[in-house]
């Protein structure tokens, strides 16, 4: 495996990512995507796409033209601007797991996910500081209503934390509804139309289908100048060729085809190419992360988003186990290396992923916490100023000496030794005594920890108060049937 | 993290480089190390070196120039030459643990090993591809008597399996026996001269002491041309001191005055530069495996012995877990990213690793085979065939298609996708029918199936009632108390 000068790896030569990019215009070209949305088929038919029912073949210098006007990086505000969050470069801004309709932990068990264990989730990923953006969708609140539930979960992050956010979004309506509650809370439309408030995450119905909802979701977004992270879901052997270049080339035609609408929308409009591509277990049908298929196609992605020069949503704690095991940690370590080496600017479900993604696991959600704390100190690298050369130290201990409990130890230890409270080195007969408790069942205390650590960031009565009846009146809408 | 045009990790700058170099020379001028081996303090001294006691002070020069002499890669046979394996260049010989007084597995529990377990180990680790050198030394054969159990253990990979071997060693006494061992195994002591038949691996007792067993086993290997990787045993904050860099610069210091002494004896000898570089878990004082320290300093070592154009034995599956959890998995998958990013030749305690090292595990056994397939996998990369790039397969399908029962998923599933009888993807109500299994339950059934693939690769009779004639006569000489 090789690297770029970023350190970010080069799985594909140019060669190949000419290759694929020729593959993926031929794929729009010819084959086209189907485009389930009214006026943007009219506007595309106007911009001179030969449009053939929902079918849309894509002229190749029409999409290219499109995808240049995206920026290359974007800051994206929290509702305390000093969470604000860069997107490009290889930003590496983590959120937690979204989308599962299950929660569990070991003292309640594997359950319906619910607007307690929503908040309880919300809370963790506020007090956590390596996660620097909320998931609207951490866990689905299956206890609300689905028809307004997004607009509690969005309220939920608005309220409890100050960080960024992904909307909870699917569809245009509640896409609407994601835009005007951030607008509420960051000093209205205009503001946050300058200043990008909320992060939106739209899928193509792999193989090539963009369909109206997604559509929908897409350009209400685009129009208010809220960021869209355009990923196609592929699962090589399911919803993309069994082959990775086959599966990358297919990728690229639904990104490009959704970010040119995205454009369309609004020239300059923030987005960003997403990569969700795993195997398929061919014994089951089931998703297979943490594979090297998965590994490959997030580092693939990562290069081709920075070949189009936009930044590049990706990778994250994925893995199929059902239970926290090594089954579960292999995989995701795999994922989050990979993710490390993408040069991955967005990262969701970095943190509580479980089961193949149907259960966020708030013992996994505390394990990943501290995987992700390593690799931040990964990153720093090694440092060798003269008081970490020790050349003083070992000096005084000499040949044969013993540093455990020398002053130059004791004086540092804590600032330069990694230390996590879900990863202990002790002696076996002293684990017996403890109860032989595995890492899943050490790592109880640990969300409970991070829960007690929630600080309440506050907000302004007035606009919690705009917040709320926004809320109520389109629950009332939406129960009324006029959305 | 930035990475070298053969995509290995560079964690230290160039300047940083010279840093640690120049403070590792400081150390061996300055501070110097204990050589407790008289003959060789004997030899130190008529070269010039400062010797007082056995403290002996290094001129660098003279350590330098010895360095220079050991070679850049080499190879190392085994009983069939065909399994011959070259180490340099970043070859990544894998073998499994080494070490454990313990042995485990579900169904027998944890216990003492012995020689029973030891051919298991054997003859699983013969017939795991992924592992292409054995370790005699996989479990301790606790049942036999500790004077001369090495030769019925190193004896046990000869007989059983033909791929190149590590010596159990430790001693002189212990090292010469291997030799002989190895000798009558292919074709005589001037043959395995020529072509060195094992490997022999010294630690020293850092810091900065080479004690008098472990120059006796290094000085036999060495002048009997066979493979020593000279391994510094660093804990930082306790053999170390408590920062990388001075880990470093002592590692260096040892492990440059270690080859020296491989040189010295025979100019040209086949050697390594060695790292085993973990922090220490300052609340119980044992090692922590896995963690940031043992990432970077395997990946910083991979540098330095780049630098010293050495092969380099760096790495493993380590883990400071007490089970095969979460824990122990991220732990494992850690070094095993480090290992693989660091461009490592050979790497002990890639399988098998569990319990900071006192236990081998045959669960984790399999499971870490499983994990270093998928390296092999990732390190194909991509590839971009007409058929993997699958336009047509897309176009067939179309928009809205599904490739799951797709003639061109069907033709290349079983070639194509990664598939692991350990890393399954399945619907929740299904693992909870049949059992709620953990990774590590399902891998019992995996270490019992290679261990049934095991065949035997059979040994000339000749050869065999020799390597026996040898191993009795010398536990005879032993027990008589005339080694």
């Amino acid at each position: 495996m090789i690297f770029d000068s970023g350190g970010r790896a080069q799985v594909l030569t140019e060669e190949q990512l000419d290759v694929v990019h020729e593959r993926a215009c031929d794929i729009l070209e010819k084959i086209g995507t189907d485009v389930r949305h009214e006026s943007t088929l009219r506007r595309l038919r106007s911009e001179g796409q030969r449009v053939d029912g929902s079918r849309v073949r894509w002229d190749r210098a029409f999409v290219e033209e499109l995808v240049a006007k995206a920026p290359a990086s974007f800051s994206v505000r929290g509702r305390n601007p000093e969470r604000s969050v860069t997107l490009g470069g290889g930003s590496l801004v983590l959120t937690p797991a979204g989308g599962a309709p299950f929660c569990s932990d070991l003292e309640r068990g594997r359950r319906d996910g619910s607007m307690a264990d929503y908040l309880e989730l919300v809370k963790m990923t506020h007090a956590s500081a390596v996660l620097t953006c909320q998931q609207s969708g951490v866990v689905e609140a299956t206890d609300l209503d689905d028809r307004h539930r997004h607009l509690y979960m969005d309220y939920g992050v608005i309220r409890f934390s100050d960080k960024p956010f992904i909307c909870y979004g699917g569809t245009g309506e509640r896409a609407a509804d994601g835009v005007a509650l951030a607008a509420i809370a960051c000093g209205g439309r205009e503001a946050i139309e300058e200043s990008p408030a909320l992060i939106g995450i739209v899928n193509s119905n792999s193989p090539l289908v963009w369909d109206g909802a997604m559509v929908e979701a897409m350009t209400v977004w685009a129009a208010a100048n809220q960021a869209v992270a355009v990923t196609p879901f592929l699962l090589v052997g399911a919803t993309a060729p069994v082959s990775l270049a086959g599966g990358l080339a297919q990728q690229i035609a639904e990104a490009l085809s959704g970010i040119a609408i995205v454009q369309l929308t609004r020239p300059g409009a923030p987005c960003m190419f997403g990569s969700f591509l795993s195997a398929v277990d061919m014994r089951s049908g089931g998703p297979a992360f943490g594979m090297p298929e998965g590994v490959l196609g997030t580092l693939a992605g990562g290069q081709i988003a920075r070949r189009y020069n936009v930044p590049y949503r990706g990778g994250g704690g994925l893995c199929s186990g059902m239970a926290l095991d090594a089954q579960a940690a292999s995989e995701s370590l795999n994922m989050l290396w990979a993710t490390f080496l993408s040069g991955c600017d967005l990262v969701l479900h970095a943190a509580g992923w479980l089961e193949a993604g149907l259960t966020t696991s708030y013992e996994k959600f505390a394990m990943d916490i501290e995987v992700l704390r390593m690799f931040a100190t990964m990153r720093q690298g090694i440092s060798c100023s003269e008081e970490e050369l020790a050349y003083d130290a070992i000096a005084a201990e000499g040949p044969g000496g013993m540093f455990l409990g020398s002053a130059h130890t004791l004086e540092h230890f804590r600032d330069w030794v990694f230390m996590s409270p879900l990863f202990r080195s002790q002696a076996y007969p002293n684990w017996v005594k403890q109860g032989s408790r595995r890492a899943d069942e050490t790592a109880t205390a640990e969300w409970k920890h991070l829960l007690d650590t929630y600080e309440d960031p506050g907000i302004d009565d007035a606009v919690d108060a705009e917040l709320q009846e926004y809320v109520e009146r389109r629950r009332q809408k939406i129960e009324a049937g006029d959305t």
